[in-house]
């Protein structure tokens, strides 16, 4: 029989979900919470995410649970994809959670994905509220993952890569005079592909986005290699 | 007073918006809607945009919402952003209106607005349901249009111009074989900058996308021009 409700308009719960990759010199990673739960099924992982509150818009809400979930904050949170599907939070295993934490389970939930490209040494976080756990997962190796959150993970990677090769936002993750080494580094973590020497430093060139300087690396045990800045304009 | 329902979770309406920009050769203009009112005040200009139903997703609901509204169907909507500021619908003139088309009207409006770049000479809009008329509007030339909508018309235009500029779309939009000048036009348009020619062909030739065609311009009244078409991989 068909739902009588199906074609009203629909009044759903609105959440936030945060996708913070970390970046430590040798991969990137993805932050995850491990669902706190008082039932007694094992607990999912998942992204840290919860409803957007009546007072605040949807920006506020994703620094606030963040930080709520994780103690992360100062981080800074880009809006990339409302996801919608009606039955997103109806499998059995979420249904399970949500009956734990949300007065209305059953409610269908629209989330607003947020997702933010950070350097691990600098942040620290640490479970609360309903997260249990939280963990830095390599995002070469992630496990199911709670809701539609795999999915929201994976396009949020696509979204980093297409940035990362458009826009150049590696500068965000090197010091500000850096080799050549050191970049190709980065953008072999970052797009998780390995990349050939020489086409790269010929890409590179092409660009014109790299000024070289009259200065070399120290403090190695190698041959000191050439130092580089991005040119100005993209700071 | 402070609201007493200011930190509880929100069950919002949520809407789609969405922003179709059209292009014929000589302007980049908007798709708008003038809403069809019943009450005794102004009619305004607005996106075409309404409620998503209990069961469907965001994307069905962006082409069900633009060809209800508009009669226009078979475009590529993508989704850009989600604009959730709690008071976007409540200032007067659209609480007005909204008393005349909405259950709840005072309620919160979160919306998922999509945006889209046409030929316009492909497309023939026509009004229906609660749009009155509709209309390209210049987009160097919009007035102030309903909610949001100001913001939400330029941040679409913001992230048409990126993809425009980062991704080439312009493919798109030009005959297989095109001239250098026929391309030069394409982005001033929608660019909405005069650009400088000699500067112009300097780029596109570090670009590398263009192929030189072995044909020139036929049926036209000056020196025909040499044609060109994007190299392969950029369709």
């Amino acid at each position: 029989m068909a739902d009588k409700n199906a074609s009203r308009p629909s009044n759903p719960n609105v959440s936030v979900d945060c996708v913070v990759f970390g970046f430590d010199d040798e991969q990137l990673k993805v932050l995850l919470i491990e669902q706190r739960t008082s039932g007694d099924f094992a607990p999912q992982l998942a992204l840290p995410g919860d409803l957007v509150l009546q007072d605040e818009n949807l920006d506020e809400s994703a620094t606030r649970i963040l930080k709520e979930l994780t103690h992360l904050e100062g981080i800074y949170l880009k809006q990339f994809k409302a996801f919608g599907d009606p039955d997103r939070v109806n499998n059995l295993k979420d249904q399970e959670w949500l009956r734990t934490v949300r007065e209305n389970p059953d409610a269908r939930v629209i989330t607003v994905a947020y997702y933010s490209l950070v350097k691990m040494e600098a942040y620290r976080p640490e479970a609360a509220s309903f997260a249990g756990k939280v963990i830095w997962q390599n995002v070469s190796e992630i496990p199911e993952l709670g809701f539609d959150h795999n999915k929201i993970v994976n396009e949020a990677l696509a979204r980093l890569r297409e940035e990362f090769e458009f826009k150049n936002i590696a500068f965000e993750l090197l010091p500000k005079k850096f080799t050549l080494t050191m970049l190709q580094k980065l953008h072999e973590i970052v797009l998780g592909v390995q990349l050939d020497k020489r086409n790269f430093r010929k890409k590179l060139k092409k660009s014109d986005t790299l000024q070289p300087l009259d200065e070399k690396q120290s403090g190695v045990d190698h041959k000191p290699a050439q130092l580089f800045k991005y040119t100005s304009g993209r700071k």
